[in-house]
């Protein structure tokens, strides 16, 4: 019996976009239940000093990381446009409440994975309601209700217990995978959560 | 015809260790040609404001990074040891000048070998001259003659000139690997790297 693995993500993280696409095929593969739990990296990298992505302090690391995502991205068969870069980091606040109430109905994953290639292979905006709204219906859920669920206080609450628990778990960065206690950073992890997952 | 390889590798990196345990197996499984050169991340950290190593700076990263260290060393069939973590991260230059001289010898790969595993496998202190001595004479070259040239200006230059040559390639980690102006990232990169130099 493989064990449950938890998949933290933020929308605005670039190699979150290639574990959304790859974890549930790859989970389902080898017989392991994933919970997704959207989070902020924000309020973690400013207590880091950081007040924005490495990506974006670090300028050749920044350059490498859209290089190695492009070309990950092509192994993968995803999508995706360079334009995107230009609106990284998004803001991603609202996209993560709206994918809390998904995640509690039955278009949360989907949703997710619409706001990624919306965000990545189509270099949109997706602080913008109208945007995840389109999100919202693509993935079968109803849009003026899940965004204005999303603005409410159980969902705020919700997303900032999920930073909360996240940064306790020693969560640093995304995509994160957490396994038995085990801690996995990063899409290039992936292989590694679910192999522990069913280490027995 | 496959593409040749750069290794860029810094003592002092925990994930470099890995690379150089791994890469002649896997390039040569390919038919690539890998050339090797050790260069110091000191400068190009201090660059980006930092006067140690991010994992030494950002705990969070720091605890994931050893961990995920030992999990891959395992994987590998690696020997580790976390007393590794109490000297990190060490002074590197004299090892670095000692592999520039090996390098031009036929004892330089081995060399290095031999001190990632002083380092990572048995905690040693690998700016110890007689510790560098110990992997000079295991690598198959005179320790009392490679020690004298380490310390003289050729390879005081061609170190500098690395690192120099490094940074304007756009390297900002180790392990990196060049192929046809193309920059990978870590340890995690290396198959993608031989693969690429096998693209045609």
């Amino acid at each position: 019996m493989a064990s449950p693995v938890t998949f933290w993500f933020e929308f605005a993280s670039t190699y979150s976009y290639l574990s959304a696409m790859r974890i549930d095929a790859e989970a389902e593969a080898r017989g392991i239940d994933v919970t997704w739990r959207p989070f902020l990296l924000g309020p973690i990298f400013k207590a880091q000093g950081w007040d924005t992505s490495p990506f974006s302090i670090y300028p050749a690391k920044g350059a490498n990381m859209w290089r190695d995502l492009e070309r990950r991205a092509e192994t993968y068969g995803l999508p995706f446009d360079r334009k995107a870069e230009a609106l990284f980091p998004q803001h991603s606040v609202l996209a993560a409440r709206t994918a809390i109430v998904g995640l509690q109905a039955d278009w949360g994953r989907r949703f997710c994975q619409q706001v990624y290639l919306a965000q990545f292979a189509r270099g949109l905006n997706i602080s913008d309601p109208s945007i995840l709204a389109d999100c919202v219906a693509v993935a079968g859920g109803d849009p003026d209700q899940a965004l204005d669920l999303a603005q409410q206080q159980p969902q705020k609450d919700a997303l900032r217990a999920n930073v909360d628990t996240a940064r306790a778990q020693g969560i640093f960065g995304a995509p994160s995978f957490l396994v038995d206690g085990e801690l996995f950073w990063g899409d290039d992890r992936l292989e590694d959560a679910l192999a522990w997952a069913q280490r027995v």
